[in-house]
């Protein structure tokens, strides 16, 4: 029962709070590197306000284009040159999960003279922890990772294919500028993904944390409750700003801490789904979406009385008549039910992946987050064969 | 739907950690001064423990003792003036609310010149704003007004009567560091009184805040349940470490925003409450479960379905065949029995408070946070005629 927590970003919410990002940026400097992913932020118009508002506020700026999906620890390099040649006091994340957490990564590489993968954990010797980085401002257009507001980054080395983390306090945003507005031109299948990320960041404490957290647990189920209920609507109608706010929100509580405070969270769907995406051109709350039901019917059986409190609280299921397992599995069935009616993938052949490399993926999984002996740290801890055996439950 | 959040305090959580004091202060400074109420914390050991921490990293400390129950500013003067007089790096409030209030305070004042009333609301023409604070680490000895992880101050002037308050970012401490271990000897009254105080907190969001906080809503009955939950037990059994540590853990999160966030909270039962305690020896948590469930028949009546909600997922109660208000009344009645059953108050009479002086009480009540129209804001506002009302209802 012993933990320290603190999250000093500052959220700014509310739909048009983009308007205000010359003024919070101007805190941090003169000169700003944008950072941006694909180029949907040119084509729905979050770029050009961004630029407008920067712009009154007397900042220059220069860009940093075209961070991937899954990003790459070459382009965090990139980004960090850029940073250092153009003299940028502050970096500026426009975009989703991808863009934000290389924007977070590039600050603290542009203070770095090394390459920045030794950074990320990836079962290296020794580490380097940074200890400076220029500050960064998050502005989110997808309601998905929560990287807004935590100091988490996950990187892809696409030499090694192995998808991995940093996460230390210093990576936190200074400011998360939230503007819900933002994400009503994301598609459904987008939409969709997100909220799966989103459910899957709660689940992962919920289900992979210690014992006797009470009050997290009621944050958890109604962070589920809430993203359930209003990820569907954001996803049936994308014009549906309430729904999109609360969704917004949503992904920012899943995984800023409050409801992980004292839970000791673990994150093995996670692990397993990035040994997936290193490997694929997945879409990371997708992969989620094929792990995480897989995943909780195995774990399921280990803990059966946790999976049917989910299964009561979350889903209203009546206990009546059932043992605990059985409750739990109709809880976990729900939730796939769920997971389908928003077009989300529950199955690898959907997304064309086939059991090849299975060995691979479970061998990677299992690559830092490990106990002595080796297994995938989790709630029950996982040896390579569980993990294979939960992929193959997922074909 | 427009907020912003911020809270920088870093929370060190867990039974024995007062250990670590020295560690924590040593960041801040090599001198402190330690902040104290009535004695208590002389009698527990928890002093000792605290010192002994100190002196094992090398700090001096100085003392300013006696902080009494609803905290006087001309014990926030003395104490400012020690730190001054001292040279003290930074503060230590080991105490329980009144203690960190004041402490709060005190490293404000020790860096102004004037009379520290001038910071607290009190319907002055010019408010004077601090910028500049001495560093302070709370201590919490009492679970109960969630001061340690908050920005707010409240203080009572002995000479006017007028009990009001301060609450700006530049008040939240470093660190929280809590220990529920010192909790264990407080006494089955003030370990009530406590319960009530998280509890109220919460509602006052809950019952006063804007439409449409679903996740945050969630967050409140989860705190409310669980502080109903394990209240009742660390009262019962005051040795219960266990109940200790997640009616502590309640106390923090019941105030430090997380609930409140996006709420935009008002809190008409804590205005009625300090006009109480201004003028009469009134424990506040005593004063918050006589002014509560009396509060909350006057209120249920503007916004029934919400009273229901609280009936329904707070404590269960059925709907069926019952419009809102009367299942909203059951969950106050509900509530109330609650509060009689841990030992709390619930009626002016019980604490020997007549009727002389509620015209009073009632403007003292609405003399800050009031509209244009001099109503006490909440939901709904409050005429003095109406205060009066809600105060004759708890005689």
């Amino acid at each position: 029962m012993n933990f320290e927590f603190q999250n000093p970003t500052k959220i700014i919410f509310g739909a048009g709070t983009i308007a205000r990002l010359g003024e919070v940026v101007s805190e941090y400097g003169k000169k700003a590197m944008i950072v941006t992913g694909g180029g949907s932020v040119k084509r729905t118009g979050a770029f050009d306000k961004a630029v407008e508002s920067l712009k009154s506020a007397g900042l220059a700026y220069v860009e940093c284009t075209d961070v991937e999906p899954n990003p790459r620890i070459t382009s965090v390099a990139r980004g960090a040159k850029i940073a250092k040649d153009e003299g940028c006091d502050v970096i500026i994340a426009l975009g989703g999960g991808s863009t934000m957490d290389a924007a977070k990564v590039m600050g603290a590489a542009a203070l770095y003279d090394g390459n920045p993968w030794d950074m990320i954990l990836h079962g290296q010797e020794e580490v380097y922890i940074p200890t400076e980085t220029l500050p960064v401002i998050t502005v989110p257009t997808l309601a998905a990772t929560g990287s807004e507001a935590n100091c988490g980054a996950v990187i892809t080395n696409d030499e090694t294919k192995i998808k991995s983390f940093i996460q230390i306090p210093l990576l936190f945003p200074k400011v998360a500028l939230v503007d819900p507005e933002l994400t009503v031109s994301v598609p459904q299948n987008h939409s969709a993904y997100g909220v799966c990320d989103i459910i899957t960041h709660v689940m992962e404490g919920y289900f992979n944390g210690v014992d006797g957290t009470p009050i997290q647990d009621r944050f958890a189920e109604g962070v589920i409750i809430n993203a359930i209920e209003y990820g569907r609507k954001a996803v049936a109608n994308d014009e549906n700003l309430e729904a999109r706010a609360h969704v917004q929100w949503a992904s920012i509580v899943a995984l800023n801490g409050w409801v992980q405070a004292g839970v000791h969270m673990l994150a093995p769907m996670h692990m397993i789904e990035h040994a997936l995406s290193a490997h694929h051109d997945l879409t990371h709350g997708a992969g989620l979406a094929i792990v995480g039901p897989a995943w909780m019917r195995f774990a399921a059986k280990y803990r059966p009385e946790r999976f049917a409190q989910f299964a009561q609280r979350v889903f209203g299921l009546s206990s009546e008549g059932k043992d605990a397992l059985t409750l739990g599995m109709e809880g976990i069935d729900a939730y796939e039910t769920f997971l389908r009616e928003i077009g989300c993938p529950t199955t690898l052949s959907e997304v064309n992946i086939t059991g090849e490399l299975f060995e691979q993926y479970a061998k990677d999984a299992a690559l830092v987050v490990r106990d002595e002996d080796g297994k995938l740290l989790g709630r029950p801890p996982m040896t390579t064969e569980d993990i294979v055996e939960v992929l193959k439950s997922a074909l």
